[in-house]
């Protein structure tokens, strides 16, 4: 039996002065500049209950990362074993979706100014949730 | 110009007694059942590092999700004003990936047995990336 695959479509894309992703912050809260995620004229409509101050998390496709990575050296340290992809953070895994937590600093028609976004200029943009509690959604 | 689409390969997917999605709980925190996520063979590597009572966030694909949704009723209560879904947890959105805060409760060769994962039998699972800290990834 073949698993079937499902396409993903960006809903936008990051405008970020970080360009290199050697020197993009391991983490987050090693710190990170100010981004905006721009919308696709498709998508504005998804983005209207969007507002200033509001807490989201911002999914990513980390379109530079190697898919084919199932072990790592948690954050490239030699040093650290080898384990597995789905405990660690790296960008190099099978599905490289990007998380990140940020706070909305301002809000136009086609776009959203965030703080601490680490994700390189041009990344694609895949989904915008609200952070509700510690818990998930369906 | 047309902007690149991507291909998400399932990992693995969930094995739950919750089949019906109108009867999985809108939100985590008023309860879900035990549940596994089995691995797919050629993705068991990956998953070598986690451990039994770790905090992780298994990411989905909500495949009976519509993705032509671009404004609902909050929690489908129609005395909510229409929000874009960018600002709401609907899994009706353009890229209807779920976000699964989970604790581990036992592992296997091939699977994971976790709880409070409200996904339904069967759901493709693409990715599990351990808790850290409040803030995301590059």
């Amino acid at each position: 039996m073949t698993d079937p695959t499902y396409e993903l479509r960006p809903i936008g894309r990051v405008e970020s002065p970080l360009t290199d992703r050697a020197a993009a912050p391991k983490q987050g809260d090693e710190g990170a500049p100010r981004a905006r995620v721009v919308f696709l004229p498709a998508f504005r409509e998804a983005a209207s209950g969007l507002r200033e101050g509001e807490e989201v998390l911002v999914l990513t496709w980390l379109h530079l990362s190697r898919r084919d990575v199932l072990s790592v050296h948690p954050r490239g340290d030699a040093k650290r074993p080898l384990t597995g992809v789905f405990a660690t953070r790296s960008p190099d895994r099978p599905n490289p979706i990007g998380l990140h937590a940020v706070a909305i600093e301002a809000v136009e028609e086609d776009a959203i100014t965030v703080r601490d976004l680490e994700a390189i200029d041009g990344t694609p943009v895949l989904d915008v949730k609200p952070v509700l509690g510690k818990r998930s959604e369906r």
